[in-house]
């Protein structure tokens, strides 16, 4: 029987570790935090886990979050246009937000009652060889930027100069929720855009509010303003931002109950979107795969990473259990498996954090007159390969929206 | 509706085209013979059809050689050493052979009643990008020397110097079948392989000879001695090669009723195992995508070449009806898809073709004791992939060995 190591207890390594414990595999986890610590931590992100991920879940006896009532139905999209445009694009089916300080530890729990075990302690490159020789194969599922260097960045990519946006996330109360219960997707063109987020937190169904903000433009205040010098001036500035940029979200706040749920719920900061390569050697001769962030972190825009990270994981799982010999043609098979997806969510992300393209304006101009179209967009956040398929190129988007037209019998492109 | 052109005729060409006429899509194949000639022509291979690729004829509404009829069971090894190792692997479910002079024509009728259209034409590199701006997306699979050298040997990948084999293929009759029906699969070590397959062909059920003849071997003259000049002596030197290094097939002939079925019923000659790249661009900016033998080609030693380019007319089916936008995104996604198995057939074929390694010799001992393990390597003749996952290093044979024996309580490794 295989032994599996994997570092980093995020959602590509609580997930891949479920999956092989499940199949009778022993597997050690290591992490550098506690799942008390984690829970009673700062807020780490606000991702959605969309149908597929949450499929995945199912399969894993993880799902504690039924979406019936954790879930949510809808993208809700405003573009602040002199004239705004308004839309909504609806999920087949439902996806979902928990806080990763509620989810994460849950799945620790999850994962140590079924056999799993869970080593607190640092891992940086110099412990790989130790850790490779404990175990057949050594995962990487960690974001901890030596390690990510231990892979490099991807062969046949030019990385990225630095970062498309500068985040601020944060957990509020007195926002009432969008009908259909949904996710805003809000832009002030050259400033940025606003998602928002129906999560479930220690205080119940809150928002959260990630401010993905253009470098250079008028809103990186809301990464540099740090909450804890003056907590009342603060809300007052995002309050003023809601107002001016985005003001379908500033029309359901309750400036009474408006405010955040707690100080530690706020992370502001900014990353490089990176792609790595899929697997390095150590000195020992040994692979070690990368899942998850370390493989590719991807800029929170379009909410990925989770669902990036579960996928890839699965991929590595299948594999591990098909193919216990965990050599380079080992490597390369879970390589060429998950590269349309993973790069896919890659090449989308980027595209719609970077400065947009007129193709993108084309497909958003077709969405808007095609419900169609915008509710194959809207569920393709299950499936990124397949939204790639669509924004890959400007004669991808062009063919995507001729086909819808073309299918509703409305005359295609001349 | 995307249109598609295919350059060549064989298993990769008809059953893209019937995948793609059945989905409603244009297709037209480019072949330089008519079914006629092709059925009055001289013999082309001895190939198997495995259950896999039985399977997709299904789909595909052209399995008109049910197995029951026409399929076998097993494959008889016979290695011929001082003290002779004789075993049989049992298939779960039948493979099946039919002379493609019969199997060709007939699925060119289907894809013309279907709709798929037929154009007799010789096509060659400068033809290329007329045809291409015929279609949406222009495929070759054919295998002719010019068409392979345009898309060249597979970049990363070391060609191999010279043909492995040198080969001689005939239709006999005066051979009585093996009990189970099946393929022998005889070894005279230093000199070549025998294959011995039921094949139906125009007389009926006859045994096609395949012999696999080392080069510098004795038995080279299986492939330099003409039949043309002397059909009696030619019978005679097949009978005594029989006789002399291949006693379990020679035991079963009827010296009486033994000869060639037909004189255009033999083919000679050797050529060089070649993989080639996915794809390549023309200067109109198309990519042109390879299927079937131009981008693989198998020495027939473990039959795989008509599985291995049904298996990528899959995958290259599949993809259009899923992205019909012909670019490089979609060449890369075709060539991640099919790679491990494509790649792997290869491998395999190679492997068995060439100068034996240690770890071969260590599975065919293991199997000899060992009738799942036994079963397991003639099933995977459906599933190259996972007999490469087997074979690719001698570490893969040996933890093969030892899990096949720790699955029976049997003591595995020490």
């Amino acid at each position: 029987m295989a032994s599996v190591g994997i570092v980093g207890a995020g959602t590509a390594g609580l997930h891949l570790g479920l999956q092989l414990v499940q199949a009778g595999i022993p597997v050690t986890i290591y992490t550098n935090r506690t799942a008390d610590e984690v829970g009673s931590g700062r807020l780490t992100n606000s991702v959605a886990h969309h149908a597929v991920t949450i499929d995945h879940e199912d399969r894993l006896g993880v799902n504690h979050w039924p979406v019936a009532e954790f879930g949510y139905d809808s993208h809700h999209h405003y573009f602040g246009l002199p004239d705004p445009i308004v839309f909504r694009g609806d999920f087949a089916r439902r996806s979902r937000a928990v806080d990763y300080r509620i989810y994460q530890p849950t799945l620790m729990a999850d994962f140590e009652d079924r056999g799993g075990k869970i080593e607190i302690r640092d891992v940086d490159v110099p412990d790989l060889q130790g850790l490779s020789e404990r175990h057949d194969l050594l995962t990487v599922a960690s974001g901890k930027f030596t390690l990510g260097q231990f892979f490099g960045p991807a062969v046949g990519r030019t990385p990225l100069p630095g970062p498309l946006r500068r985040l601020q996330v944060g957990l509020w109360t007195g926002i009432a929720p969008n009908d259909p219960k949904g996710v805003s997707i809000a832009a002030s063109p050259g400033n940025g855009d606003l998602l928002e987020i129906p999560i479930y937190s220690f205080q119940g169904h809150v928002t959260a509010l990630l401010f993905e903000n253009v470098p250079g433009g008028e809103l990186e205040k809301l990464v540099d303003v740090k909450h804890d010098d003056d907590p009342k001036a603060f809300r007052d500035m995002v309050l003023e931002v809601l107002r001016t940029h985005y003001p379908l979200t500033y029309a359901r706040v309750d400036e009474a109950a408006f405010g955040l749920t707690d100080p530690k719920d706020l992370l502001q900061g900014e990353f490089t979107p990176t792609l790595r390569n899929d697997y390095a050697q150590l000195d020992n001769g040994k692979y070690v795969l990368a899942v998850g962030d370390i493989h590719s972190t991807l800029d929170p825009i379009v909410g990925q990473g989770a669902n990036s990270a579960s996928a890839s994981a699965q991929v590595v799982g299948d594999a591990v259990l098909e193919d216990p010999n965990f050599d380079l043609r080992f490597m390369q098979k879970v390589a060429d498996r998950r590269r349309n997806r993973v790069e896919a969510a890659f090449d989308w992300s980027n595209l719609m954090a970077g400065p947009p393209p007129a193709h993108l304006f084309q497909l958003v101009g077709a969405m808007a007159g095609d419900q169609e179209l915008l509710n194959e967009f809207t569920w393709n956040f299950n499936y990124p390969d397949r939204q790639w398929d669509i924004l890959a190129t400007p004669e991808r988007t062009a063919a995507a929206i001729a086909r819808s037209a073309a299918s509703k019998g409305a005359p295609a492109r001349a």
